[in-house]
């Protein structure tokens, strides 16, 4: 099976972890062992999120040169710098030798009068205690994500083209294991010339994989987080984790704005437009999702 | 005829001007102009140095957290984000429409026993008034680069082997245009099992740009900088440039170390190594320099 799979930006430095090289590394390395496994009976395509990389980068910048901040369309290509380079390297460790794996900066067009660019709401960056504090910026836009942990957020327009795809297309049918579009891709926007720039956004990386996995032919999008499934009536008492759903059945239901939603809308729209199968659950599991013994699994119909 | 291009850092992001997003993509639009002339009649294949941009983020690493400071590998594959979005963008913006472009994540290995690690050489980041200074960190070694001009210099062990050479070659082989190996490539070691880790260097972009020419069987190395040609008795009154010139009439000659010396030597090692040419001159003479009406020259033999 060609495989497209979304790692989340917190399962490689998390929220709650010193943002650090050697904790990142730390974390990479499990995710490296994870992919391996699922690598040796399938084609897989690495996509990854940036969340809390993408506000450290802003913070460094930040605190070097407040005068001069550097952009979030850099800083997203710094953050593929980062994490791609660990991510394979840790996977060509673990990998068989004859395995070549590449990482690709990819550019990902979103629409310059998208609504997002108003509203901001993907969250980047460390936990704060409190929206208003001398580390806080005053221009910031500050969401409470969970009781008392404060983030920062910026506009997150959705993926429209993925620039690099024939690159992309090209590295993945030589059979090399392909990391792209991390953080859902460096932000550009296209001007009335056609001539392309930079944008001051973060894109959903779980949005981007969806649409590379379609671009892709993928048979499968999975999607690997640090939950175990999706949860029907998350956190009551009679709490149930769903193993196969289709996309019909997970519109009438709510989840999480900011963590589960964007996760099942990507899910839905890979499944809806394509002719694949979708999958959600905790990155060790990311070979028993596939193969149907956890997590859970997106499909088009039941079987009747 | 197969170009591969070595653009050096301080061309991108010059000593002396301010470190911001807008000067480096100043800087790179006017590169992009030159380049995409230079590929109207031939193949280029791209790297760039990174030395201001890598001692840059140094320093946004150290404002932020000293007490975790982020890596010379780590740093490394930022900058080939940072710097190689920017150069894709902008030549795609110049370039005809039907010409792609890709940048590659590009690791190198170094040998860990090179005694370049007990010997750092390469100047990094901004230049300082002084060596002893409340911003310059005490555990830096700094050289006076020019008179009254200090900077930080790093580690540069050799470049052995250009790891992601096989996606390289795909890439060049499908007429795509691709950017690679910025900054020397990201450093990295094989341990006794082979197990690869990062480096804590910063390798030299001529010599790997060396290495990828040849290993791309490329026809020609172009190493483009701020100065107009390489000149026989540089700042003496009978200064002189010369226009052609082969690698045994250059080892008898003396050039200034971190600077000219190793752009010689890297072409040197080319042009003896492989059927080339090398080119050493201005950006914007990038075309005029392969054509013979600008630069230097380095030629396997003079013709009789």
């Amino acid at each position: 099976m060609r495989i497209v799979v979304a790692l989340g930006g917190n399962a490689l430095l998390q929220r709650k972890e010193p943002m650090t090289a050697e904790a990142q590394l730390a974390n990479i390395r499990i995710a490296a062992i994870a992919l391996a496994d699922l690598a040796k009976d399938h084609q897989i395509i690495i996509t990854h999120g940036n969340g809390p990389q993408v506000g450290m980068m802003a913070l460094q910048s930040a605190a070097y040169a407040p005068q001069a901040l550097w952009p979030f369309d850099v800083l997203g290509a710094e953050t593929q710098g980062m994490i791609g380079y660990q991510l394979e390297q840790e996977l060509m460790n673990v990998l068989p030798k004859s395995q070549q794996c590449a990482t690709l900066l990819t550019r990902v067009e979103v629409n310059g009068k998208d609504p997002a660019f108003d509203r901001p709401t993907k969250p980047i960056g460390p936990i704060y205690a409190s929206a208003i504090s001398e580390t806080i910026d005053p221009s910031w836009t500050m969401i409470e994500e969970s009781k008392g942990a404060f983030r920062r957020v910026v506009a997150s327009p959705k993926p429209v083209a993925i620039l690099n795809i024939a690159a992309i297309r090209l590295l993945v049918k030589a059979g090399i294991c392909v990391v792209c579009a991390g953080g859902g891709g460096i932000p550009v926007v296209r001007d009335e010339h056609g001539m392309i720039e930079g944008a001051e956004a973060v894109i959903d990386k779980d949005r981007t994989a969806a649409l590379l996995a379609q671009e892709l032919k993928a048979e499968a999008l999975l999607i690997l987080t640090d939950v175990e499934a999706v949860f029907l009536n998350w956190h009551e008492p009679n709490q149930q984790a769903m193993k196969t759903i289709t996309p019909d059945e997970l519109d009438k239901m709510s989840f999480a704005e900011g963590s589960m939603a964007p996760k099942i809308a990507a899910a839905c729209a890979f499944v809806r437009n394509g002719k694949g199968i979708a999958g959600i659950g905790r990155l060790q599991d990311a070979r028993a999702i596939i193969e149907g013994h956890a997590g859970t699994r997106i499909i088009a119909a039941h079987k009747h």
